[in-house]
């Protein structure tokens, strides 16, 4: 955490703002459905055993403060990294390269390359990919001495069941809504919001780019009914998040959907001899309806693959003629030690961006990342990360998914020591990056904490394509968009987190000139 | 409960269709705010201290059937109604003669008309009155051969906080919603719905409502804000119904309005000498508000009235140069006793409208009620009250404001001889409408209860009139017109009840030819 660059935030209120403040946040969340159903910490199963309460999701009080310059630049190079994420997607040969060191410490992936070999082995019969996608960034202080002293800096990118895209659309318009009502008084010495929150589009984006894949998939004829398919996890306590998209892709295209839980994709769907994929609601199974699209909201992490069924599942969907969002080769794109192949200092991914002007303005938004293996880049990532001077500039990552903590700064050294040297390439080495002091405020659990935050600001990009015939990148990019954002805000004691882990809060920008 | 004219309905639903329904119908309410706060009962405040739960309002699973040509006629005579009520409304001296009746019985309607005496002694300062009505009518079934079998009866007029206007249309929404991603299969032989559902327009006609008084309202260019009053109760557990309206108002016509509970009248406002009312937030009691027009959705009960000083509130209001909705003599007029001399048979209630033709129209949709006095009329209620044969066709009502039960049919002739003769006209004698059998399922703190139903089919209307000087329902109507309906459904074992009072749901029409 860097020293402040903000002027001073959010503006003070008495006890009598604060009361209405709350009082009207409270109301509008739930009127506009800004919830979530609540933790069973909170409301237990024996209490409401069918589950109709709902409770506001965790939000910011106020529209965290965010360079303009960093804003706009993230939400304009998204078309970008749609562009070179579907570019990495499609090319299976560089992949492999990837998959094959990861697979003796990862299942998870070493399974998700199986999926595709035994597709490939049959033959695809579906082209066309659909990324719903969310690239992830904070705030960085660049202390030495460039001429652009903010930068935004890339987190993570997610390939797969990028999610929130419906509370952060609402999110934005519910700050809008709190200045409309004078719930953020201040004299003329605070940081003017008129004019300056940022509101996402993330709902019409992203329901836009599911219809895009919708519209473009060709129907076999043989059913009455086309729909998209939300595979979801069952329960869901951020249901509300989907289905806001739900509502917008029926309201605005006219385009039905499903909702499939991972546990009955193989009792509700079949396939044809073609390969068609057939959903068979439970409650009209007469009806059977054509699956044009499935968007992943699950079976994005290991935990869900508890059996080989699973698998067996993943498989059936993988084989069929539904557009895929994402594709395993596109899930596979987002991986960690994709991010620190492509962010290794001194190898720039010309392979998938060969006009120099446009990568570098993605490589601008790149942290250092090293591997911890023999390879040369290895070898550098091991001298930082053993010498507790540099290490303290460094977080170490685990590279399989959903595997297990970071390790911070000063901790690194002693970590790595207390393991064997032939655990480390499971490890990935990533420079810190250092985020201007903030404060909000987080209603979470009727509760509110007020403190130091940092924001996380992500990007959702929807982009359709097809792939050419050949195993290098080939293919063509039919549609691509920028699709609104997201800012998530958490306390900055925790180093972990975001909203949906229970760490976080949904947030919007109030965009500032620095 | 009479026998039933309908086809057979609900349509009978597979465990995963009513289960499908269920999940459907429970994330849409709270995705759009069809939602109250929960029952002390369902979530104590000690668990939820901060009051952020939510839960699905009180709603029917399926619209009710509803006869289209009852349903029509009901909406086309709102402007009549609403046209009668505020010509009763400025006939000062004939509802002197009502109140003369009532003082002995109704400490309530008398402190009312004592408000009003001290505002008149004073001069009111404002002729303008917003009436935002609700007529509440029941199928009834006509036995007695008329060539018009199924009619609309009047339960009563609704004068003042008509609730429900902002979940009425939300529920027809959810409704049409339901049907429209197939939650409502049915085969060839079940009712059509398609074509068939009503949407109510009662959040943007409420609106409407109270945005043609707020920009009559002639400001005093005093204050450089002007904002309409939402006084409400505190706590309020059914404060989405209003808070759709509030945003409403914001959105559609850009009027700004706070919320004043019943409590804080005279601590948050003050009078100019000119006795324009101001409004000062206590979150920012240096931007004081002048107000166009009070919105009463709290002081409608004798319950409200605690002390003096929640009548020297009233009065300060009521002195006020803001537009009332409504004033004290609107509140008045909407008295169970109006209606019954209104509806004493033989007795046409010309004085308020001398057209014939449009007076028969209202009439219409009388039931037969007595006064138990010593008067021509009293006598025959009597008789009727006290015959077991014809008393079972009837309802004993209390006068009072908030007195009391109901007794029903054949319990009448004992209640009256249990209690003192001289007591007898603290009560009001009316002919039981005989509504037609029906089946619906009700959703209340996530239970489903299904079962017979009674439908209550309630009519918003919205009126601004301007009174005379003189004292006999001189001025004119300045605005006038329909705003939307409500059907509030409960089931057929409970005699009393509504959907605030915990009994029933909110609902909506599905239209049928019969």
């Amino acid at each position: 955490m860097a020293n402040s660059i903000y002027p001073p935030y959010p503006p003070p209120l008495t006890a009598e703002q604060t009361e209405y403040l709350f009082t009207t946040l409270k109301d509008w969340t739930i009127a506009h459905g800004l919830a979530v159903r609540p933790a069973p910490g909170f409301v237990s199963k024996e209490q409401d055993p069918s589950g109709v309460l709902a409770t506001t999701a965790p939000v910011t009080l106020f529209p965290s403060l965010f360079p303009r310059s960093c804003f706009d630049e993230a939400l304009s190079i998204q078309e970008l990294y749609n562009e070179f994420y579907s570019r990495v997607a499609r090319d299976e040969r560089w992949l492999e390269g990837i998959v094959n060191e990861l697979i003796g410490v990862d299942d998870f992936i070493a399974n998700l390359w199986r999926i595709h070999l035994e597709v490939k082995r049959e033959g695809y019969v579906q082209d066309l990919s659909l990324g719903l996608f969310r690239s992830d960034y904070m705030v960085h202080i660049n202390d030495e001495g460039s001429d652009k002293k903010l930068q935004i800096k890339q987190v993570e990118f997610n390939t797969i069941a990028s999610s929130f895209g419906g509370l952060a659309w609402e999110v934005s318009t519910l700050h809008k809504y709190l200045l409309s009502v004078d719930a953020y008084p201040g004299g003329p010495k605070t940081v003017p919001m008129h004019g300056n929150l940022a509101t996402s589009n993330s709902v019409p984006g992203l329901a836009a780019g599911l219809a895009v894949a919708h519209k473009t998939y060709e129907p076999s004829n043989e059913f009455n009914r086309l729909c998209v398919i939300f595979l979801v996890q069952d329960p869901e306590r951020n249901v509300f998040d989907q289905r806001h998209l739900e509502y917008a892709l029926l309201a605005q295209h006219g385009i039905r959907s499903f909702r499939l839980p991972w546990q009955r994709i193989l009792q509700d769907t079949e396939m044809t001899a073609k390969r068609t994929l057939v959903y068979r609601p439970p409650h009209l199974p007469d009806l059977p309806c054509e699956v044009s699209t499935i968007y992943f909201r699950a079976g994005y992490s290991p935990d869900e693959y508890k059996s080989e069924q699973d698998w067996t599942a993943r498989l059936h969907l993988e084989r069929s003629r539904a557009i895929k969002c994402p594709t395993v080769l596109t899930q596979l794109a987002g991986c960690k030690k994709v991010q620190q192949v492509l962010a290794t200092p001194g190898k720039p991914p010309r392979r998938f961006m060969c006009d120099g002007e446009r990568l570098a303005k993605l490589m601008q938004t790149f942290m250092p990342m090293y591997p911890m293996d023999d390879g040369e880049a290895g070898q550098e990532g091991k001298r930082l990360a053993l010498d507790p001077e540099s290490a303290n500039r460094y977080v170490l990552k685990p590279q399989r998914e959903g595997g297990g903590n970071n390790v911070y700064r000063k901790k690194i050294p002693e970590f790595l020591k207390s393991i064997p040297e032939s655990h480390w390439p499971a490890w990935i080495l990533m420079e810190m990056i250092e985020p201007p002091a903030l404060r909000n405020a987080i209603l979470r659990n009727g509760e509110i904490q007020e403190g130091g935050v940092i924001g996380e600001l992500g990007v959702y990009g929807a982009c359709l394509w097809r792939s050419g015939t050949g195993e290098e990148g080939q293919g063509e990019i039919l549609r691509n968009f920028e699709a609104g954002y997201l800012l998530r805000t958490k306390g900055d004691q925790s180093e972990e987190g975001g909203v949906a882990a229970g760490f976080g809060a949904v947030d919007s920008c109030c965009l500032v000139d620095l």
